[in-house]
């Protein structure tokens, strides 16, 4: 993309209003708009970071054998009665009434959309497991949205529901998504580690948040220093094989990890001081099992082997892109700007022309410009007449992986700077090494 | 994707509310599932339709040069009172109270949204031309909704806007996305015909929707035989080039072609009457030039040459892929159900195996399965036990391009048969010859 015909409206000032600095990045760099309270306009970059997320998350959805569908964002009040939540869920649910004075909502969750759903279709066992997940647009009307994306009132997010004859089989579905969400975060270039969340009235021991450890994170939180080490699941991950997605969770949950309101001081002083890491972290994933609760209430039963009916139990599993951004840049930036890891980078590369209209930056740069494009390298040409600080500025805010910079002395000879964003190392090579380099 | 492991609820009934076809088909083939008025749920094979359009919109959107933005469901009611169509829109829009008593609507179009969104990043006539689209759900609260996703209250929409400097150059954004259009209803395997609709009070000839003749249409549309030849333009279009695009709509403006409320009965009778296409219609884009009714009210102006500020030229150019996939079955289908064209189809292929447990059978089908996936034919592989009439009456519902079919006889001697959806036309024909003949 040559930035001449892009839309990339960096910001020069630091918003007043941007509290945390994934928000104040986000708004600089010309990722997002605030429309109104709460509710942002994702521009060109954002988009592009935000369809990177939703992408990994469907691959890997898809690879654990969840099926993807798309639920509307408006809701029908009925639905939420018939489970009781309609009253209880309180002022943050976006209630509407249409012409006819029909009330409606729009869905903050899909538990009920999801178990009607499954109760007009599945009738039998023999139909399950069954997963089915869709990535769409939420609203809860928080009293006082801040931190941009972090905590907006409309957000994207990424809800699987999962469905099953008894309680051990629940219980592989949930293992299922655990080991989901680790690949999911490892794929992301994040580090997640899941830490036991409350089960609230229902209890057990299937509630997990994935968190990331960032120094702004917004909540404190306890590990045990083994997990900073750990691999996550590779791509050879047996899904079908529940003794297989058993021992993957039990190693990823018998280290400590807590977050402070799960916190248990007496076990943490258990653990030796120099394998403790207290840190600060940020919550980017959620699963639960809830048993018979929405089964139960609406009926979504099916015949078992015997023949008779059972309420199904199910589980439910989120992520939200739009947020999880907001918790990659908290994660991964300096003081100029956002480290996009590899895998969540709007563009792979972005190319410098310290002069445009001289002929050998020209000719340079139209040259690696097309050759990159060739490999499948998704380029960024700032092309613009503009001076070159400003251009530096630019591109270490947005935080391109791999900077290419074209200056006239150089080009001259057939030489371009090479520069890491994260390391900040910059290297002088012969034009034609470029590309291997970045394929490298 | 082996069906028994998929979400495929086919339903045996012909739903009695649903009064044409599509809506019919769409419901029998589990694409959709109707969650309160006008309001669905897509199910997995409707997602992958949904997604196909989607796609080769955004893909075509991209190449005219557009650039893809996202804004929120949800708008603030100030904005709309800028452009005065807050009180002026009817009921038609639905209107929401936040818990802060803030005035909020469902968006049903984004015309302040994105003037807005102009407004506070451009200020030179140099950042021209512009065009933003995205692909976000609306809501219009129809009196009466019906039809299915043909005329739903919550609908996908793809609308991009266009800004420039002045009329010739508004014009020229104007081609392109008329360009854009034909290439795209041409790629999804339609045949859509511009047809100049009212401008209202703008006044001027730069309106057009475009509409796919089907027997079952909405509306009466009349065109000259010319249309049903024409071929749309080819990749190598030229979207710089402006006398190019104007050329190539001058071709696809110049034969009669009209809706029921443009008819003009006199140059009608003036095309030879061997030369009259007399059908109906259903229109599944429309753009739309009406210049600076928007950036004169909301302020949206660009420094010119001279300096001076003057309000930008603006147009609206909507595609509804929700409507298109109905659109498309209402002009593809036969009693047995739809006939999808390629580019939308969900499976590329649909593997019947007419006896699971055979090991000739399995055996077959397991190897055509791998093969097919290997060489990146998305298959649906029907491996369930269930009676070979009701395999081949789903298959045939849900419309997949290409069938293959495998019987115990068949595959015991290396053989099955290969059944073309449109066609009828079956063969049979060895197992090792399937391959290649699918992707020739």
């Amino acid at each position: 993309m040559r930035l001449s015909r892009y839309f990339l409206p960096i910001l020069k000032e630091t918003p007043k209003e941007a509290e945390i600095v994934s928000h104040r990045l986000m708004l600089r760099a010309g990722m997002i708009r605030q429309q109104a309270a709460g509710i942002y306009s994702f521009l060109p970059l954002g988009l592009k970071v935000l369809d990177k997320v939703s992408n990994i998350i469907r691959e890997e959805q898809n690879r654990s054998g969840a099926i993807e569908i798309l639920m509307p964002t408006i809701q029908s009040a009925d639905l939420w009665r018939e489970s009781g939540r309609y009253d209880a869920y309180g002022k943050e649910m976006l209630r509407i009434e249409d012409r006819h004075e029909r009330e409606l909502l729009y869905g903050p969750t899909n538990e009920e959309m999801v178990t009607d759903i499954f109760r007009s279709y599945v009738r039998s066992y023999k139909d399950l497991p069954l997963n089915l997940y869709h990535i769409q647009w939420k609203f809860r009307d928080e009293v006082r949205p801040r931190f941009g994306v972090m905590r907006s009132r409309e957000f994207l997010m990424k809800d699987a529901y999962s469905f099953d004859l008894d309680f051990d089989r629940a219980q592989t579905a949930y293992h299922r998504m655990f080991v989901a969400y680790l690949r999911t975060f490892a794929r992301c270039g994040l580090k997640a580690i899941p830490m036991r969340a409350d089960t609230g009235p229902i209890g057990g021991n299937l509630s997990h948040e994935f968190i990331i450890l960032a120094s702004t994170g917004e909540s404190e939180v306890f590990c045990h220093r083994d997990y900073l080490a750990m691999n996550e699941p590779g791509e050879d991950v047996d899904f079908a094989n529940a003794d297989q997605l058993a021992g993957i969770v039990k190693d990823w949950t018998t280290p400590y990890a807590a977050t402070d309101e799960m916190h248990d001081e007496a076990v943490w002083n258990a653990v030796p001081e120099e394998e403790r890491v207290s840190a600060r972290g940020i919550e980017v994933g959620h699963i639960f099992y809830f048993g018979t609760k929405y089964s139960e209430a609406m009926g979504a039963v099916v015949a078992g082997p015997d023949g008779n009916n059972v309420p199904v139990h199910m589980g439910s599993y989120g992520i939200g892109p739009s947020r999880l951004i907001a918790a990659a840049i908290e994660a991964s930036h300096d003081e100029n700007g956002i480290i996009w890891p590899k895998a969540l980078a709007p563009f792979d590369v972005g190319l410098i022309n310290m002069k445009p209209g001289d002929a050998d930056c020209d000719a340079a740069c139209e040259r690696l410009y097309a050759e990159m494009q060739a490999k499948g390298i998704d380029v960024l040409y700032d092309d613009q007449d503009t001076r070159a600080g400003a251009k530096f500025a630019s591109m270490d805010l947005i935080g391109l992986p791999t900077q290419v910079i074209v200056g006239p002395r150089g080009a001259k000879v057939g030489e371009v700077e090479i520069k890491d964003r994260a390391s900040g190392a910059r290297d002088t090579i012969s034009i034609d090494q470029v590309v291997a380099r970045i394929s490298a």
